[in-house]
């Protein structure tokens, strides 16, 4: 069998939802092996279906409760559901991740459920555009609903929260706070604010504090999505309907604002299009060189401050240009 | 003035240890701007001669108290240190950092001392760029040591830690159980194991379970560093010198062993270089482009999946080459 056959074989298979040849794909998608490439082209037009929802926020304000939540939600409501949960932090947090999806356990019996941990196993750099491909794999199985989980905060988290068309920013009582001293970027950033563990004392203040720094953000124009703050516990299963609604809304929305689901669209495109482009551009100038006196004369230098790295790069590129 | 003339002022006053200059640079690092880099190139040669130490490890385990007593240590022995402290979770944590800094308010008073946080305020992408940027900048105004505390946990900040020659992590106890869920990655990362906040109840348990995972990892030969495991009570002051004396070791180790000394700056070599073509292939190819139609054509062909990302890097990176 002749090796793009058998690449169109798995192609096949993936976009017919099977999970073994999915799981296969995403694998080798961590391992960052460029042979998963063709696959990844083949099966890219068989995608765009599926309902991305990003889920993120601070470490210990019960997100995998809340995922489990939705999850159930959504089969009650006949959607096939997969969830991505993204933990670049592994190294420091793995056996976390380990008790969360013991957790999901009565989700891994519905074979409507399908869950897959994303890690990249001490390789550097790549996350986002690796989780960008576990999405894309995803969505060319067909599941409904595709949830992502964010496991480590950090800058890396933020582009894979970007990827999704709903994001739901996840917070405890008091995380108001933090989010009233930072500001910057949280405007932007979530679609639909949940206060979960709100039988906490400050659950009404921090929402309170959530809602007033959305009135005071930039007005967007009377189209704009105005993002919901709600309150949920989700242990006991309480504003777990609010979250839905919301979601729903925010689908709507999207339905009925073809421009702005589209500019979304565009710019989750611009973001999967630079990561891949940088990753080529390394391949294309750097890699496979590290076994040559040249390349390794240029690190010596670079090291010992004969030169800065941005006159090398300029130079490496230039000459990979031709 | 010539503005290259200005550029060679201010890489004086840098050079000479201005911090007003060296502020200016930074934020224009935090910002992306790229008009910062003539700056960057020529200050580049003055650097190398900073010690550079990352502490890093999970939110909670008490980071920026052994930062604080770190800083306290130095500075009895004599040393002028800078602490980069890089937050990129600034949506979600940045309260945490702005407490850090308050608590390290008794440092602040000391001009011997220089503090900055570095966030990167919702821009996409390039934390790990911009920190060894920044931590070029520290180099070339003639720090002693060069402290990185990270805040954020994730993908971006591992790679943020690769930037320094000794890296501690910091863990609390009971860390070990998820460590040793985990394992992958956590060998390389780490020269300096510390168990802070060790008076609390498994402590020990957590620095043998590390112990005995750093035994099992693989032998790296007689000349190989061997990371200590150490316990500390940083609010009280306990293992401090331990934890100096540590830094030291290793300090003296890679004096002892150039080889393996020269091995680790060809290695942060090569991620810099690395990070910095990355971020200027994407310039090439797409900055600039935002406006053009050709370019809006493709992330809507990419968007409604007529056409994949990988196609369309290769076809960009192609006829940006000639």
């Amino acid at each position: 069998m002749s090796k793009s056959s058998s690449s169109s074989l798995e192609a096949a298979a993936i976009l017919s939802g099977d999970v073994l040849a999915a799981s296969r794909l995403i694998r080798r998608i961590e391992d960052g092996d460029p042979s998963a490439r063709p696959l990844i082209k083949e099966i890219y037009r068989g995608g765009g279906e599926a309902r991305t929802i990003a889920l993120t926020g601070p470490p210990g304000v019960g997100k995998s409760t809340l995922a489990d939540r939705l999850i159930g939600e959504f089969r009650a409501a006949g959607k096939r559901v997969a969830l991505l949960a993204v933990d670049p932090t592994s190294p420091f947090t793995g056996g976390a991740i380990l008790g969360d999806r013991i957790r999901l356990g009565r989700h891994f019996t519905d074979p409507d459920v399908f869950i897959r941990s994303m890690a990249t196993r001490g390789h550097l750099g790549g996350l986002a555009r690796a989780s960008g491909e576990a999405i894309q794999v995803l969505d060319a199985m067909g599941w409904d609903v595709i949830l992502v989980e964010t496991v480590g905060v950090g800058q890396a988290e933020v582009e894979v929260v970007h990827m999704a068309e709903t994001v739901i920013l996840a917070l405890a009582p008091g995380e108001g706070d933090d989010i009233q001293a930072a500001k910057a970027g949280i405007m932007e950033i979530a679609h639909v604010f949940v206060v979960n563990k709100a039988r906490r004392e400050g659950a009404e203040r921090s929402a309170k504090m959530i809602e007033e720094m959305l009135h005071q953000g930039p007005d967007r124009g009377p189209d704009a999505w105005r993002p919901p703050v709600l309150k949920t516990e989700a242990l006991a299963g309480e504003g777990i309907s609010g979250l839905i609604e919301a979601v729903s809304a925010r689908w709507a929305y999207l339905e009925s604002h073809p421009e702005a689901a589209e500019a979304l669209a565009r710019a989750r495109a611009r973001q999967v299009l630079t990561e891949t482009l940088k990753t080529l551009a390394a391949e294309r100038v750097i890699g496979g060189r590290e076994g040559e006196p040249g390349f390794q004369k240029i690190l010596a230098d670079i090291a010992a401050r004969r030169e800065d790295p941005y006159t090398a790069a300029e130079r490496l590129l230039d000459s990979a240009g031709g």
